[in-house]
């Protein structure tokens, strides 16, 4: 399958794997790319000399294309971004903070830059400093979020509408149908965090991945808002901070509930009653721990299945 | 094009348009009838002579089916569920309260009853009292809200597989686009709320649908979720509610702010500082007051395509 997104990237299939804090090293990473499809190192629970271990080692294991993601408001993103390129990485998703600053340096490097937005307002920005493509990312997605809250099924048309550079969706996407009804909306590829999170290359504890495939529907709340938005499941400290935030409790006693390694405590240690278990709506959709090549391949079969039931109607 | 739903309602047309309080009335339901989709009468804003006048008024305008929502959580939904058998209406939407006591009845009376629900478990307990198909309803919807905060993209699927009845996709959706996305998770039909609130035919006040076509991406939230969740516009009243809720209010004190006529304040009687602006988050995506048929008939060219689109890939 060909879109703008395929071309862009030189990759065969127009799934990306998101670059997630404790989940994304390069097991995953180049499993991914292995597959076909794209995957990204999540440098924002790395630092600098971690990240360059990880990119060397996703080197090693694949010669496909791979990329990494970087947080732009962690205080270090320069230097994660100048070990990156020192390293040949010319595959750069930004998120979590302002593009301007750092997209025209990377593009004068010659790179492909991809911004993960939240809404119109962020990908028209990200279009104008030069981003060759955005994440259109909804409120069903894991982890941060953006202050909005608006859903992938609004989000999406609505980015497409606004911006001529190509959209690739995200939130709570975890199968081929949603993979296909993302496409309808105007997608030319989606990317997709809790089902690889759930994956047998994922640097996630074991806790954490059975967390993520016994969670049902309604099991994830957005909160901590007035901190920075996150989705994470209903564990004992996702219920004590949704208390806590309904009670009307100020930013800075929130801050100091989350603390500085909630997520580390959680996503990689398995820590049940004081870690946070980021994961997005779409788990409720995840049943089973796979390989990852496995999640790639059986995502294309459903979205293929979802072509042919539709052209049907 | 025939699905499930389209055979149980003897439609043309799978869309059918919400029964919104204050806006969906005889006007609004006849035009969308006669159009082939399935048009229905908002019981929730209407006293038990009213609904009665609005049915008649219906049968008057339209030979084509038609129905009417009637939120179980009124203490007069018994009454306003015997107006409309007595006014021989044979299909029933059921909203806002537990279907169980209710659906019986009126399958014994030969109707067709359809719920409103908000989450898996909701779902199949609607399955499980007969109703003939469910309504899945998403996070985006405007008006009253599930508490879970599911997204459609998310819930669609996850209720299409639980389930053996027929699916309605429902919350966010307001063009063709969407729609093709719903029916490639599942749906069989998609129901139309706010797109249809800003028609020339709803009963909604000039102000009202103004503000909806003005809507942005994030001009909606979901709040007074102490009380009952409920998406509005961040007009004057929806930021204050927003305002209160952030700070910890009680139910008691959100439930006396909201007091009894903001809904019929704003979109009946378009009072910009004090009503409720009930509106989902398609109404970024809704840039027009069109006739009602010109929405079917738009929407299902939007749909083809849709189709014709993704059918290339």
């Amino acid at each position: 399958m060909k879109t703008r997104i395929t071309e862009l990237f030189q990759i065969d299939i127009p799934i990306v794997q998101a670059g997630m804090v404790w989940v994304s090293g390069w097991k995953l990473a180049s499993t991914v790319s292995n597959a076909g499809a794209l995957g990204l190192i999540g440098a924002g629970s790395m630092k600098p000399d971690l990240l360059r271990e990880h990119i060397r080692k996703t080197r090693e294991a694949t010669t496909k294309p791979f990329g990494v993601n970087i947080p732009l408001l962690r205080p270090d993103a320069q230097e994660l971004i100048n070990v990156a390129l020192e390293e040949h990485v010319t595959i750069f998703f930004t998120s979590a903070g302002h593009p301007i600053k750092f997209t025209a340096p990377l593009k004068a490097a010659q790179c492909t830059v991809v911004h993960v937005t939240s809404n119109v307002k962020q990908a028209k920005k990200a279009e104008e400093c030069g981003c060759d493509a955005v994440v259109a990312e909804g409120f069903e997605a894991g982890g941060h979020n953006g202050v909005d809250e608006i859903a992938t099924l609004t989000l999406v048309p609505q980015v497409v509408d606004a911006v001529s550079i190509p959209v690739v969706a995200a939130g709570g996407i975890a199968d081929g149908r949603q993979m296909f009804a993302a496409f309808a909306l105007g997608a030319e590829a989606v990317q997709m965090g809790t089902r690889f999170a759930a994956t047998v290359e994922s640097s996630a504890h074991e806790r954490y991945k059975q967390a993520v495939i016994e969670a049902k529907d309604g099991d994830t709340i957005l909160t901590l808002k007035k901190v920075a938005p996150v989705r994470l499941l209903k564990s004992p400290f996702g219920l004590n901070a949704q208390r806590q935030e309904s009670s009307g409790k100020s930013k800075e006693e929130l801050v100091e509930l989350l603390g500085k390694i909630r997520e580390r405590k959680g996503i990689f240690e398995g820590n049940w009653e004081e870690g946070e278990f980021e994961m997005g709506q779409g788990s409720g959709l995840v049943s089973e721990i796979l390989p990852a090549a496995e999640v790639v391949q059986r995502t294309m079969r459903e979205f293929e299945e979802a072509k042919n039931r539709t052209m049907k109607l």
